[in-house]
């Protein structure tokens, strides 16, 4: 097909397109004839991907670029791959404050006591600084939440793999891995909201507070 | 204190302070002197809630001055309050292809067998949005993850809630909802990653597709 039905098929506009060839996210197009580019439904299927990528996970096109190439150069998806695609979502953002190595070592003991088993790595470091944090703004009680976080977050990335393994098309095992990943946290981020608006309806009543002196 | 010991107990550049100041997200010092001015705890407390936001939740700095007026107006924090802080922090993202007005309907009732009873949000507009999205990407076996994440989100959610009725400090709950929402959001993030390599280290050990045929 033409470019110009890439975009009806897609939805995505030519210019955007455009930009997205000239960056090297989507292959090029065969030349069929001197003024004729002619593109396939690989070429349609990697610019949803690429829209999904962009549009709900908000990744910055270098991280898109990063994750292509995962995708296309991954004939075994393996545990490392995994943890490529992992670490490359990670978007490289100062946390503030850092936790000491005393708080990441105790960061990386509360995980082991919950079943984790991978506990040297870049994410250890960021739950650490997110405690720190709350320690800092003189929050610690809103830190004790970690356990429960810690076994619900288990929980679900059990959910996550079975999904993956139970899945027949194993070509495309890194694309849905990260298909998985960058929308399965859009669509955990809207439902977490969804349900604080349930319980919230359950837990503070309008007149709540209305018995209470003023502070 | 002066400018440049709020800045020494904050970690926060004098400039950036200065940044705040006029963005109205700090409320001015007070003028001790001709060229004299003061600050107070609570400014640092406020400036270490302000990072908060911004650096680890990403917010931008308009998001930020909405929730700091709802604290600052908050007097009785109420479940309304929580729907406009959660609101607040939907950034006004363009979802690509929207669900239809039957898959939002069908996302709706989902919700409800799940035992959610709020379900006219913009939260389940986004929800349908991204399953409508796994199915044009072709992955509605990816879609069939959100009976599993909706109970998981209830949970969380009234582990969160369970949380902040928990605290006895009722003059923050305004300010302790936002630090919970924010860093909680943060927090999960990094663990689900830490979660992911212990369970993907258990289900993809490494030469798991080592005798696969090639594809």
């Amino acid at each position: 097909m033409r470019i110009g039905e890439l975009s009806k098929d897609t939805g995505i506009p030519v210019p955007t397109i455009k930009y997205y060839l000239r960056e090297g996210l989507l292959p090029a197009g065969e030349r069929t004839h001197a003024n004729q580019v002619s593109y396939t439904a690989e070429h349609a299927r990697r610019l949803r991907l690429i829209r999904a990528m962009v549009q709900v996970g908000d990744l910055p096109i270098g991280t898109v670029r990063t994750m292509l190439a995962e995708i296309d150069s991954a004939e075994r998806p393996t545990d490392s791959m995994l943890g490529r695609l992992s670490g490359a979502l990670v978007a490289p953002r100062s946390h503030g404050p850092h936790a000491d190595e005393d708080e990441v070592a105790e960061t990386a003991a509360l995980l082991r006591r919950h079943g984790y088993t991978r506990t040297d790595s870049v994410h250890v470091q960021m739950i650490a600084d997110v405690l720190a944090m709350l320690r800092r703004l003189g929050r610690p009680e809103l830190a004790a939440i970690v356990d429960d976080y810690a076994d619900l977050a288990l929980r679900m990335a059990e959910t996550d793999l079975a999904t993956l393994t139970a899945l027949e098309d194993r070509d495309n095992l890194a694309e849905s891995m990260i298909i998985g990943s960058v929308l399965g946290e859009a669509l955990f981020a809207a439902l977490r909201r969804a349900a604080h608006a349930t319980v919230s309806g359950r837990v503070f009543p309008e007149d709540k507070f209305d018995t209470s002196p003023p502070s």
